[in-house]
């Protein structure tokens, strides 16, 4: 019996072989590979998370909020004021991180004989989560620089007319922001192959040098802006992940999500951090100044760096990217190789964490140049 | 622009004119209709929760124990101590909610091109989650008294080889438990035809007469046994369902579970729950004498009763059984129409609602006999 393995099991013929995804993890002093908020969330906000979990924790014998009516509501009103377009209740649907926010949606409009298509380096779960839901997965083209090469990304799109286009943006790992025109560029191809639905994966928006794309969603049922708790409001550990859309886009994947989804602690955790916005958004502008400190140091030693709209920065090029890798953990920093050829990809943590880093790739470039 | 709806969307052809899954909640003094737990957790547990929760939220920006290692060890635990079979860590999978266990479990053992079989009626979501999942539905037969027909089931089963087999002990929502033999002679049909998985889905266990089929899974790799926190733990709020199985089969979902699925606060309330185990179990001993009365004063009014293993009571038989779910509506008592002819279901409240239900159904029965 214990010689029995994941490949014995009558699973499906395409997971065979394959691994499950996650970065690895290491016991390491400055960890700055997964994109969390250095930040532990403020006390005050700790003890109000407290009191309104104790409230749910008295009904916890009954059901959920099916359908999470008051988290929506104050999340519509964080969007309103902080993206310039008013957005309602009924514009707003929340799932257990936009991973889950994504499956409902590739389960609604993807699926079994459907195809979706993304412009790769990105954030890999799109195509991970389009195969768990057993949609066709398209890899899409980008410029050398990992800008959007609108040309040939429309090109693929009238080509394939695929069912869903995830546009990410800022595009994760390599971190620049997209370019309204070019959302549009591809949101009016991808209606013109055939009507189909397009994400905008706004998951590290907040930490952008520009403004959401959320106001394209007037006027444009078809387009999806989806956002994350886990990332400005320093709550990764929530998995609160949530989109912004045409109502009739948040009744469709009702149809799909499971039934109470949305636990009764996660709904009263992700709304006393709804009332801390303010606190939560100030040290987004202490991790921006962060994160531009390293663009700024990284290019001072002579690195090449993405320019970054996220809470993480692009770095290289190097030959051996994975030994570069290995080379700054020895020196007790973590960051991620993704994958991407030539680059590696740091956080922005704390300033000390941020100094520990710069003080490993300042010595492994003497030594690079050696 | 507000004219459009969920139809005019590119959504997949099976969703369309479909409606979403859910029991209408409706404000009433009794709701008997969706087999909650009526007994709020004790305030002892209310307060280890806060504790246990406050603890996680200082930790909250980080991302959670992606494999809920101490919450699997301490469900491992609690059936090892339960269900007379030892388990461990290594047997256990958790997710938010038994819906996504089983979402997990179709995604990896069926999905496109394959098919599950369910004998019904029986919990809808197992078909509504294949139908999500892209797999195929089989809709098995019962006997009249609604107990699995062996012979029709097994001939269902080697004629069909489904992918994925789904049991439901006790059965929901007739209420009756499923013999070991029964099981047995469903696995093995169902390993005669092809490799394939089969799911006892046990939720209601814990208010059976009869002992769980967790020990079944020794030797039997492609057997496995859901669970849920929803109602024994009185915890319907929290999502927490798990499975026990072969560790392949826990290393095989974990190739489609979405990374960091289980939030912080999910895994600290569980955790806090389990450690009162031995209260919520009492609580669970007075439901079971309180079903076992209205199972009794029902067939004293003269109802047909189907027996019952749950916290609830099928009972019946009417002519007009969405009328009598109305008439039973207007003397302030919600119960469940499953859609089940001729028969109702009513979950086993607290003295005092099950009280004001029988004083409802004592009524109506003149009203019918008149």
């Amino acid at each position: 019996m214990n010689d029995i393995r994941i490949d014995d099991l009558p699973i499906r013929d395409e997971l065979k072989g394959k691994s499950p995804y996650g970065a690895p993890q290491l016991d390491v002093p400055v960890r700055l590979n997964t994109n969390e908020n250095p930040y532990p969330l403020p006390e005050p906000l700790v003890q109000r998370i407290a009191e309104r979990v104790t409230e749910a924790a008295r009904g916890l014998n009954r059901y959920p909020d099916r359908d999470a009516v008051e988290l929506r509501t104050e999340l519509a009103r964080y969007l309103t004021k902080t993206a310039g377009h008013r957005v309602g209740v009924e514009n707003v649907w929340a799932a257990n991180g936009s991973n889950e926010v994504i499956q409902q949606l590739l389960q609604t409009f993807g699926g079994p004989g459907r195809m979706a298509i993304g412009f790769e380096p990105s954030y890999s779960m799109h195509g991970l989560i389009a195969r768990g839901t057993g949609t066709g997965w398209i890899s899409g083209p980008r410029n050398e620089d990992f800008t959007i090469d609108v040309e040939a990304a429309t090109k693929a799109i009238a080509e394939q007319a695929p069912d869903v286009t995830f546009i990410t943006s800022p595009n994760n790992p390599t971190g620049t922001a997209v370019e309204a025109e070019t959302v549009l560029a591809l949101y009016e191809a991808a209606q013109a192959a055939k009507p189909s639905l397009v994400v905008v994966d706004e998951a590290y928006i907040e930490f952008s040098h520009g403004a959401s794309l959320l106001p394209l969603i007037e006027g444009r049922p078809n387009l999806v802006v989806s956002r994350t708790m886990s990332k400005a409001f320093g709550a990764a550990g929530l998995r609160l992940g949530y989109l912004a859309a045409h109502p009739a886009v948040v009744d469709a994947v009702q149809l799909v999500r499971l039934p109470y989804h949305l636990s009764a602690v996660t709904q009263a955790t992700a709304l006393a951090a709804l009332e801390h916005t303010d606190t939560l958004l100030a040290y987004v502008e202490q991790l921006k100044q962060e994160r531009d400190r390293l663009v700024g140091r990284l290019r001072g030693l002579g690195y090449e760096v993405t320019p970054s709209d996220a809470n993480f920065v692009q770095f290289g090029r190097f030959d051996d990217t994975h030994g570069v890798w290995q080379k700054i953990l020895d020196r007790g920093v973590l960051v991620r190789d993704n994958g991407v050829p030539g680059w590696l990809r740091v956080t922005a943590g704390t300033p000390e964490e941020n100094d520990a880093f710069l003080d490993a790739v300042t010595e492994l470039k003497k030594e690079l140049d050696a």
